[in-house]
């Protein structure tokens, strides 16, 4: 054995919240670092999990009538400054090529942190007449940011991400499509991650740049902290104004396009670890499990083991993504690997339960035993996958429920934060001044504005003004 | 109909072969131009293509055992000059990123060419015994080669692609990987592009940048001129030395590992462009067709029709991908439209056809039209575009075969090529001063020393000393 990987213990979660995320990543094998700074190397593991989250998005995408399509990775810098407000906001952390060869180009480009700028362009090419509208495109692409901070999964100077970016005929339509998104977005969240999301509007300080109202999803992350999980922007038509995108209407007259854009990124696999996971390692829902079952077979050198082991694969096989690991390790690293990789459900099986007909299945969550028969083991399995997914959803709900605290003054806000971290629900004048003051006391950012209202009081939390709405406050990744 | 997009004619091929190409591409809304020099937008079209091939390719990958990774967009200049012929090549094509944010770099980064450099420096960190070994890894990206001209699909300063990357204990594994992927290339443009491909070596002189031996699959486009459609690398021990890529073999001795790389990209949609394509527009195998099937119904207004066209589309959905037009379009108009985005089968169905339950059935690479019976539409359909895909590759190999040329002289050489391009057969001493004479002469280069040779004559076609080989010549894109 002397040659095998050690699964190595990772640090607790409760001990240390930041290192115990970077064991996780690191030793389940889903990213590595590079020698460019604050890049990651997603790995075979963290790719597959991606290519799921992919695959089941895009569905979702296309099924609500988005194409894709694919937009150059470069912006000149004067096609970036069209939209006032955009470069603003993204001007100070773009990567510049100065250089193509051996020359000197005339005009910087930008690698891109987004792309507004590149389809607002081509927009205003082929869009004519309100027969060419709605567009409704989506493209899936690495963008740059240069953040000084990073982690992988959360910030990263380069991510993977998907941007819808829409052009409608009406300023209806554009709200429609933007709450649309959203709504496709948490109800994603929610059936195949397993995380629940409050869904709202950021205030006009968190607004994206150069958005008229930005939609928001935000889940709890394990230890108490925030996390935008995905953003949905209406745009009115100030880029479409910027552009030049216009269509001549049924009544021949010119107007302007009404335009939306909207993105998730691969933060959504931090998300599932920092939700999900345990002090053993990854735990994934298993509709983005890239293995849902293990077969381990003990006493493997058994005349028969192997044998049983390998039909019952065939047969799971079937259904759902199997792997039999026949290897000359030991059963209990074997157990220890696979719970550090968050594979929902491994399955044990010896000469004692070929002799029973049987086989044990061990959820990964709870560890929790369960014998069944070997007759009909598809449907044991099966079943008890959608189980776990399930009450991964309710775990992770519940979670959020416990770690949500309605607070009426600063002292109360600032107590609960130092006492323990999670949503703070908090009455606001909508003042930036006092979102700043309760920034610079408690360290929390506004999250969002919940579209499910409470009454909770009539005053700001902040200045003790009259109230316009309560806010979800939190500190954030 | 005032405010339709009309169906322009385009250049026939004949006239202006260029110009042919452009305005298809363009017409057939494939891609749009931006104002990023050199860069294609892929419009949905053509991007549903190139997930038609990704899907399929990448299929093909997996069940060859390779996983797919990400890499970071960016290689640090330092990290690029670590195999000396690799820089070599890529450094003068490459753009630099010299500023990140307000901040100039102390070190430049180039937006990757191609993944070698950051693939070895992960496999040096990774690889540690033989138990590691081998690693298949597979990116689908884009890259970006400062190219001073440029022509969409074919040559970009961008463009998408897949890069495999693996690592074996044995040189004879590395060889057999080489192999298989040429080989998996191969196939897939037989069975799904319809493209028939001379499999073969790359002289020393075409050679990747890098690499020990060049791998190659050359087609021939419609004007007589060559494409070099996808390559496969061995690099032997080059890269791992350079890198320090090594494991401890069953002899628990220090080894270096030996390396392959392959990759094909969205040039492969100028393949089918050049090779399918006609004076209508574009020509799709069904096998990449997004839409396989549109239904024309004729004069929908009357009773019946168009619940007819639902109907026989909802059967046909059911197997292949098919669209029902019931735009106020006229048919003829239709008819333009579908033929210059090449889908492979119109089935046209009006009142008379009804009556006499049957629909007509239209080829769009022979215009052939073929009287079904309803019962019966879905067989008829299938079956049609099977026909189709297997006599557009028929189509494509006897239009090779007669544009394949042997020569034994280089007057015979000149004359050919100066009366029809094509490919040319002739026999080569192994000289490199050759090559770049032929070159000179005739405007042709090397395409491969193809696997099955032919013994044409004894002696160098330009020297006229022994020959080693037959090689494949042309003028190419």
């Amino acid at each position: 054995m002397a040659n095998e990987k050690l699964v190595q213990a990772i640090t607790s979660m409760n001990e240390d919240f930041a290192q115990w995320y970077t064991d996780v990543v690191k030793k389940a094998d889903l990213i590595d670092y590079s020698s460019v700074r604050g890049c990651m190397i997603i790995r075979p593991y963290g790719y597959a999990i991606w290519e799921l989250i992919q695959k089941q998005l895009d569905e979702r995408f296309k099924e609500t009538g988005h194409e894709n399509v694919y937009m150059p990775v470069f912006i000149p810098e004067s096609l970036l400054q069209k939209e006032k407000d955009h470069v603003e906001g993204f001007a100070p952390e773009v990567a510049w090529v100065t250089h193509g060869g051996n020359e000197k180009l005339a005009e910087r480009l930008c690698v891109r942190p987004t792309s507004e700028t590149l389809f607002c362009e081509h927009y205003a090419n082929i869009v004519q007449s309100y027969r060419d509208l709605p567009k409704l495109y989506n493209q899936w692409c690495s963008v740059v940011r240069w953040e000084k901070t990073t982690r992988p999964f959360l910030r990263s100077l380069e991510f993977l991400w998907q941007e819808g970016h829409t052009a409608h005929a009406t300023a209806e339509e554009a709200q429609e499509e933007t709450q649309r998104m959203l709504n496709v977005y948490a109800d994603f969240c929610k059936d195949v991650l397993a995380i629940p999301v409050i869904k709202g509007i950021k205030t006009e300080k968190e607004r994206f740049a150069g958005a008229e109202e930005t939609y928001t999803i935000e889940s709890l992350m394990h230890d108490g902290k925030a996390l935008q999980t995905g953003t949905s922007h209406n745009f009115g038509s100030g880029f479409a104004k910027a552009f030049g995108i216009q269509y001549t209407d049924k009544e021949n007259k010119l107007q302007y396009v009404h335009q939306t854009s909207w993105g998730v990124t691969t933060r959504l696999i931090g998300a599932v670890i920092m939700v999900h996971s345990d002090d053993n390692g990854l735990v994934l829902p298993p509709a983005i499990a890239p293995v849902q079952a293990v077969i381990i077979p003990i006493a493997q050198h058994k005349e028969g083991v192997l044998d049983k082991a390998g039909e019952i694969k065939e047969r799971l096989a079937k259904t759902i993504r199997v792997k039999l690991d026949d290897s000359d390790k030991k059963p209990g690293w074997k157990y220890s690997e696979y719970e550090m990789k968050g594979v929902p459900v491994r399955v044990e099986i010896g000469p004692k339960d070929i002799e029973n007909n049987q086989a044990v299945l061990v959820r990964r969550d709870t560890r929790e035993k369960i014998t069944v028969n070997l007759d009909n083991i598809e449907n044991s399995v099966s079943q008890l996958l959608d189980k776990l997914q399930k009450e991964l959803l309710e775990k992770a709900t519940a979670h959020r429920e416990e770690n949500t605290f309605k607070v009426q003054t600063m002292e109360e806000f600032e107590d609960q934060l130092n006492k323990k971290q999670g949503f703070i629900k908090a009455m606001w004048c909508g003042d930036v001044e006092c979102e700043n003051a309760i920034k610079e006391k408690t360290g929390a950012t506004s999250r969002c504005i919940p579209f499910e209202q409470e009454h909770i009081s009539d005053k700001c939390v902040c200045c003790g003004k009259p109230a316009k709405s309560m806010v979800y406050w939190g500190k954030a990744y």
